[in-house]
């Protein structure tokens, strides 16, 4: 292990760097478009055009789940430095100014011309469930020469999203970046993301899992099973508890459990009047869990704070905060 | 008067293209930046990126006054047609198919080249009220020739937005229009948008009220005060009022009051639980008002449609309905 200086950031973050195109919908044209209902497909620009002609009026919003979960964390308070891959143009732009209005230092240079930067197209139901078309555009070529070494050592923790493991380029880049941190002696936080990239990808996420890269896994349960192949929820956690420092596991509207280091924790949702729209729930709560962590609160009241940011999230369109959360922190927790 | 035919469209509008940016802000910040409180400023491209680099994280949703009003009638259920100037730019698409999506026809080509499409950059401080900063970008050269003569001819009413009587080629467009549709027989509808347009352009909109060009007339309370020179609510109706065929002026909480053909109606506000973002309130009390004008309905169900919509729309983030329209007039009116 070489000496470590202290960090100047709580969490550097390299993501899927997108907006995202908000419209809520009914039941049949999720099944008119046949999409993935709940779910994320990647989709190319065709398919973006086709899907895009036929959704509702939208709302544009900056996403991306680590980039969501860095908005959540800024706005706690925590110093944070993102690493994404925009286009230069008007949505780049949009993304670029959405990251530093929150306090974020983001200066991953745009790249030129063609693909466009990602969006993602989200159609909300009326139960506020959100399924999600992917357009990765630029932030498919996030190439590892883009990142800055010294930034990366200079983070407690490198959090990673698994979305950004499917395309070649970033995945090699956050495999250096992973080196980068482990080599200053950072924590790496990993969100599984879906379970169509642990389809995907699984054999990768394992094998970092075995080979004790990964500090802090955030999974749902869905994503639990598929990683370990155990249908049930309590053999899930079993199979990765001795692995993973710090395993969360979060299930909706039953809540979430963490296993650190032996001790388990559990939490119940935080419940909402309605639920609006349920994109960034899991940035959220990934938000609210380390904005604990990294100050060394007990487990369950990092759960606790997880559960808070999921619930304002879910309360309105949008996948990062609106409210004033260190308020509402201080109100709840 | 020459035969008129049948009209295809209730309403066609002429009006700003832009896309909406909007953040919530403090009043410190709106002083900070000396921005003009509760009103609209035409700026240039260098402030709009000056204002915007010191924005909060915002939220992008497709505006214009008139493209607002229009976007309420469809949602009503009338037959609409838009024609204005957006860029061939992403953020020219997103206005593009916020107009279809909602059933609005709209087929003014897109221009090459620069200026981008314009945006208005709101600023929301916590009372709910919005300070408008709007860079016209592609929208200031609408050209007279981009009108389509026979789409205008066929819509019932020709409704018009004082903002585009700012720059001088929509100007001279909207004047050809006027003529268009006035020797097809058609009614037209202005909205006096600002009070600072009035100021640039009163005299513009004093002989055209003089030569009997408006049909119907919206105002709020200032505009109608800057317009008639008369400080007095009253004085300012009794100025007006034996001049243009129906005149509707709105007062926010205080309500609204028309004046039609002598017969005169008033109507309380709607009162909301929370006023989160007043934009887009007066072009959504037009759409309501509008609404039942077309279908001939008694003045204070029009007013009462006018009162339906604009609280729905300050119930929220954004200048468009958000709620099913249809069923919601259906419960209050």
């Amino acid at each position: 292990m070489p000496e470590t200086t202290e960090p100047r950031y709580d969490v550097i973050a390299i993501g899927n760097a997108v907006v995202d195109v908000i419209a809520s919908c009914s039941e049949e044209l999720i099944e008119e478009l046949q999409l993935n209902r709940g779910g994320m497909t990647l989709i190319d620009e065709a398919r973006a055009e086709e899907l895009y002609a036929a959704m509702p009026p939208a709302r544009e919003v900056s996403g991306g789940s680590a980039a969501n979960t860095l908005a959540g964390l800024a706005t706690l308070g925590l110093q944070c430095a993102f690493i994404g891959q925009v286009a230069e143009d008007q949505l780049g732009k949009v993304f670029r100014h959405d990251m530093r209005a929150t306090g974020i230092d983001f200066d991953t240079p745009g790249r030129e011309g063609e693909p466009a930067t990602g969006r993602v197209l989200i159609f909300v139901t009326p139960d506020g469930e959100r399924t999600m078309n992917t357009f990765l555009g630029a932030g498919q070529f996030l190439p590892a020469a883009a990142l800055d070494e010294s930034l990366i050592a200079s983070g407690a923790i490198l959090y990673l999203e698994g979305y950004l493991w499917d395309p070649e380029e970033p995945r090699r880049a956050m495999r250096r970046a992973i080196a980068v941190a482990r080599e200053a002696g950072r924590k790496i936080a990993f969100t599984a993301s879906e379970s169509f990239v642990i389809e995907r990808h699984g054999d990768d996420f394992r094998a970092m899992i075995e080979d004790g890269v990964i500090d802090i896994l955030f999974v749902n349960e869905t994503e639990l099973a598929t990683l370990t192949g155990e249908d049930d929820f309590e053999a899930g956690l079993a199979a990765l508890a001795d692995k993973v420092p710090v395993l969360v596991a979060t299930r909706s509207e039953k809540g979430a459990v963490a296993i650190a280091h032996g001790e388990r924790a559990e939490v119940a949702a935080v419940p909402v009047i309605k639920v609006v729209d349920t994109t960034g729930a899991g940035d959220q709560f990934a938000a609210g869990f380390l904005s604990g962590y990294v100050k060394g609160e007990p487990l369950t009241r990092c759960l606790k704070r997880g559960a808070i940011c999921a619930s304002e999230v879910i309360s309105h369109y949008g996948p990062r905060p609106e409210a004033d959360m260190q308020a509402l922190m201080a109100e709840r927790l």
